[in-house]
């Protein structure tokens, strides 16, 4: 990749860098023809499978999947980094009233540069490697605890505070609920979780990694990543899919809503995706973790799934829609009791480890990520008027 | 620069997307070889000679210079933005105790955030080209009054109320103050502020762009940007160029000092620039502003500059290189009577209008910056081991 040219030299390229190759990676690869994705060489669908969450964020962060020992000791580790500092908790009610306006994201954004601050990361240049990752660890430790309570300050609610017995996943549903959650939701949720960790170099991880390669601590890029994952273009969001399935109604509308879309060439929310060009694997986990709660809404899901790909086979042969993650995701999360407002931020919950990942990964670089735009507006230079 | 091509096609470029044009702009250019920029076609450095900050700003987000008319109805719609909301206002304090570990950009970074939420900032994408302004102006509008509210925080000192009557630099420095400045001073800080509002397609505002792309908010791009400027390898310090004046001490050190560290190989902070080969236009003026004040430490400074360049023609003939803008900015701030702590920051207070412009103009565009990253790590995907 380090071809050496001179700056002076411009380099044309696809319009927004599509399929530029920015840099070389080994947290992650996405086979969009093979429908398949994997963190560190393992399935990522198989990790959920068969890992906690914090096993995967071990292999994440750490470059390899934990043995016994060692899976005990993270998970300890990263449980005792839910409690916030004092000063960053105080806090968290004053910044719960000031985010009501740009959505849970804005008040995650704002907490988490507070927490970063408060916790005096230092730029990623100037410490080493074990510095940085405990900066990495500490930010995503807290990340649950500043969603929830921002969540529950915002409806008026006492925030609850974390326990450390609980899984990351058990407690983050219990600090949301003030409720311990049952097994089979919470292993539902974690799987969900460590399903989305990473997903190759999207917007959000790409801008973590542009501020990274300036040398800036942790909480600057985890903070430019959220920004960018509240992004509509980015970031989606889950809860769109369920609103299709809110429209749709009831059985006997799927037919017609779905004809009138396709042939208004409208975009159906839950299905496409950009890169995948199979059923997207996520999708395909997540419906059968769907289908194993089973009830009418799953059902309802899985109806209309069918008659869309039924339908565009008609209407549109030759083009392959799949539902994407955001489809059974939606459902999933409904399923577990996640308040719809709180879909996106729960992929935050999630996605702040791959970040973390990318943040370590870029900062053993030590090349600043800076292309260059090209000038197009009036030619010559005009001489400045007189002020009036 | 639109080349289509299928994003399954690789493109290789020179690592850190040194010389890739990213997008086309209209907001301003470098030219290296001439030692020269410009602000849509208008000498930055004469716009600094010759006209208020506010005109400056109008021309970077409203794309022309505005009359005597405009200019005075800018000046007051931006100086009414000074004042924060109730509730951000009423948050300085936790910010300002929780940031110290950081640095002061880290506090800009949650101040910035919490404001733009308090403000109801929407999606780019889901907003027209006014309000879309408007929000740039509402943020850039109330960095200073929030950099200088946390800087005095952090002293112990009461945070001082903005003043609409006063331009945007000196109020500025009353804010910072609490004492009305000297009209010469003032202007020193503007010319400075005029002359670091956007400089080419930097770290900062490159993250602001790939953030905008994504469709975010104007708070959650500036967030970003200011992390980004956060980097030492991008903000770097005007402060390290008086460091420099402080490590030679006497004029009689200045040749020994000079010579160990050409001969060491050592980079002297202050001089050199990645872009500029001649002079960098904004040293030359703020040289002449620094002389304009006089006294033996703009003396001192002249005559380092002027060794440092003898020297090198001497060990390292051919080698060009001057003052970069941090050296004499350093010197006219330190004039100026800001503290260094507030050089970085003060730097922000002029570029989050750049950063305005060019979020401006990337929100016109509809295409997310979404690069690639090349998977090199282990080859087949492995199984994953069963949990120990």
């Amino acid at each position: 990749m380090s071809v050496n040219r001179s700056t002076s030299a411009l380099v044309e390229v696809p319009r927004g860098l599509a399929g530029v190759v920015v840099t070389d990676t080994e947290v992650g690869d996405v086979r969009g023809l093979e429908g398949f994705y994997h963190y560190r060489q393992y399935s990522a669908v198989e990790l959920a499978k068969t890992r906690p969450f914090e096993d995967v964020w071990h292999l994440l962060v750490h470059g390899e999947l934990p043995d016994a020992e060692r899976s005990a000791a993270f998970a300890a580790e990263t449980a005792a980094l839910r409690r916030l500092p004092d000063q960053v908790w105080a806090a968290l009610p004053a910044i719960a009233a000031g985010s009501g306006g740009s959505g849970p994201l804005a008040g995650l954004r704002t907490a988490l540069s507070l927490l970063g601050a408060a916790q005096g990361f230092k730029p990623v240049y100037d410490i080493g490697t074990e510095a940085r990752r405990r900066d990495t660890l500490v930010a995503a430790g807290a990340v649950p605890t500043l969603l929830t309570a921002l969540h529950r300050l915002g409806a008026g609610l006492d925030p609850v505070e974390p326990r450390e017995d609980l899984s990351y996943a058990a407690n983050y549903l219990y600090m949301l609920t003030g409720a311990e959650p049952d097994p089979r939701r919470t292993r539902a949720v974690e799987q969900y979780l460590i399903s989305t960790i990473d997903h190759g170099f999207n917007a959000s991880t790409f801008t973590a990694r542009v501020i990274a390669s300036t040398g800036a601590d942790v909480a600057a890029c985890l903070v430019g990543a959220v920004g960018a994952l509240s992004g509509p273009l980015h970031g989606g969001a889950p809860s769109r899919a369920l609103d299709t399935l809110d429209a749709i109604g009831t059985p006997d509308r799927i037919d017609p809503w779905i004809r009138e879309r396709v042939l208004a060439g409208d975009r159906i929310m839950g299905f496409g995706h950009p890169v995948y060009r199979t059923e997207d694997p996520r999708s395909r986990m997540l419906r059968e973790i769907a289908q194993g709660f089973g009830g009418p809404r799953v059902a309802f899901a899985v109806e209309v799934e069918r008659r869309v790909e039924a339908i565009l086979a008609e209407l549109k042969p030759g083009r392959e829609l799949h539902t994407n993650v955001e489809f059974y995701a939606g459902v999933v999360m409904e399923l577990c009791g996640l308040p719809r407002e709180m879909f996106t931020p729960t992929f935050a919950a999630a996605r702040v480890v791959g970040w973390s990942a990318n943040i370590l990964e870029q900062a053993q670089d030590s090349k600043i990520i800076r292309p260059v735009a090209r000038y197009v507006g009036p030619g010559a230079p005009v001489r400045v008027p007189t002020a009036a």
